[in-house]
């Protein structure tokens, strides 16, 4: 008779293939735009975590033939300064140098209020990490081409949507650029299989469950909506509540309706409790900045997909050796997320320069 | 022998004499600007103190006369939506509707982090809340006019700065849109007479010491800003940090230095407890979104000023009392905070028409 001890344990997914295969994409990429990309990555603190992000950038870009300048402001470039000192001008200087085509910025700085400030001060144009208001409300209604001059407008209009039927924007259209963590997320589950290749483009996460753990604007709120506009049903779990965010109409019994769905996901309250929603998830993804934090193992589904993207564990170290737990899990994607960053930064290049907007604008 | 009862009592003070004298400068302008001005408020749920807001809006426009257009969404026109729904949509309308001068949303809405991605997309030509971060960013960068022209870009650039001499714009500047309700502070203060009408303009508040306790995007961190850019010494207190803002170089004895200060203020940290603030403070500012804190009037200078912006009531009931207590004691300011939004709906009717700027841009 077998013991639990023999019972198959969940494989432990690194990040290093996946990126890997992205690292080609975007190698091969960059050496066809026909110019150097240079990307500037501004450190503003004295934080480990961003001080080995930056190094880490720097060894990637290096290898890829991207030029990167690290420019440091505030206690980064001397203990007596403070946190963040300087990081507003050092921004608007990579905005107005036209030989930058990206800009990166080292956050956590100044907390998440703060930081969403200075994420808005970012050129669109140079906004490699996705966090400009223009993509986040693309993001938030599946609007996933933009006409490049749409982006030299101060505000947000209306806009002439093309129908999704492939991965690729129309003529005249380019890519609106999704934020580096949910994208690199998207990444991930696709390869491991969790978005189903046969079913169209835009719906191929369509029959599964996902819990996301925290509903921040930078990751697990852009993570849902993504996933949901994407077909997938995603209970977005916060402190104060749970939602249910789909494009399904919610209707039971007529599979025909179900294959009709709303043209972005739809935000519905949730009386379901965090136990429910991972009872039924197929995957589960946590994002909570606390190393207290951690994810019920029991509570997990048989079999279901765990990856964490927080800086801290919220996993338990049992999370895939019971019965009960993970078939798969992705204990850190920061890997992928510098190639998602690398990725649209080439997008960047590309809006720019194919469409000459620089000489409308930046002179 | 006189008792303690009989000590003189702080003065309470209401908002509504302060908001009369800003009425008749709104209805004065508004009458000389040659034609009728609109205000879209958008209500997008349910909540007793929004739509109470909204409706003292609809009032003092009314009496203004400036035609308000009262824009219902999500749970405030369909019980069975959910709050927020349709927001977006609301806002964008409203953006792109030549008729409409200025754009009013009553939040809260979602939480912090998602109210302010709403507050990205309000177009800077109507931004009457001075929520934008092209607003905000002048603010903090005391930079208090600015060529209309700028606000056409994406992004932020460095600006020709003119020299703060007095408070008008000189010719081809217009004033910043400064945020409502540390707008309002600050007139309430000049009200007062914390502002020092002897001293120059840019610096009437030198002198004095002011606690502001919180640090939201929204009231705290600005008002700390506009405050210290005034000349004043403030503490900025948080949960997590206590700051102090000055735009004095730290220099003891020397009087003529004292004079001189940086053009914008300097944040530093401090080793001050909450207690060593308030006890040498001449203005407490509170504004923390809690029923239950409470800032202690054992702590507060004799005879300070505090100001209640909160929803709740931050100071206890015994606040101007006792012998070391307020002397003046302000427990809302939300009738000067709209006299403030209507007083921002004129200059961008001033910086869209005067300017032509709508020709160029939102056709």
């Amino acid at each position: 008779m077998s013991t639990t001890t023999d019972s198959p344990k969940g494989l432990l997914l690194k990040a290093d293939p996946i990126a890997s295969a992205f690292r080609d994409e975007v190698r091969s990429a960059i050496s066809q735009s026909g110019r150097p990309c240079k990307l500037v990555g501004i450190l503003s603190t004295s934080a480990a975590p961003s001080k080995f992000y930056a190094e880490f950038t720097q060894k990637q870009c290096l290898d890829l033939g991207v030029e990167f300048v690290l420019k440091k402001t505030g206690s980064a470039l001397d203990s007596t300064l403070s946190d963040g000192e300087g990081v507003e001008e050092a921004i608007i200087e990579a905005n107005e140098d036209d030989s930058v085509d990206g800009i990166m910025v080292y956050y956590p700085i100044f907390g998440v209020q703060q930081d969403h400030y200075l994420q808005q001060i970012v050129s669109p144009f140079k906004d490699v990490e996705g966090l400009h208001v223009k993509f986040h409300y693309n993001l938030y209604h599946n609007i996933r081409y933009l006409k490049p001059q749409s982006l030299l407008s101060p505000s947000i209009h209306k806009q002439e949507v093309p129908k999704i039927v492939e991965d690729q924007p129309p003529a005249g259209f380019v890519k609106s650029i999704l934020p580096c963590t949910p994208l690199a997320i998207v990444k991930c589950l696709e390869h491991i299989g969790v978005y189903n290749k046969i079913l169209p483009y835009g719906d191929k996460a369509y029959g599964k469950t996902v819990t996301v753990i925290n509903r921040s604007e930078v990751v697990g709120r852009p993570l849902a909506a993504l996933l949901a506009n994407d077909g997938a049903r995603v209970f977005s779990v916060d402190i104060d509540s749970i939602q249910e965010y789909t494009k399904r109409p919610r209707v039971t019994g007529d599979t025909a309706q179900s294959q009709r769905y709303h043209p972005r996901h739809v935000v519905h309250p949730s009386t379901l409790t965090l136990q429910e929603c991972l009872s039924q998830s197929d995957v589960v993804v946590s994002a909570v900045p606390s190393a207290n934090y951690k994810v019920k193992t029991e509570w997990l589904k048989d079999g279901c997909v765990c990856l964490n993207v927080a800086a801290d564990k919220n996993f338990d170290k049992d999370v895939r050796d019971k019965a009960s737990s993970a078939s798969l899990y992705m204990p850190t994607i920061g890997k992928v997320t510098i190639m998602m960053l690398l990725r649209n930064l080439y997008v960047a290049v590309h809006v720019c320069y194919s469409n000459t907007l620089t000489s409308v604008f930046f002179h």
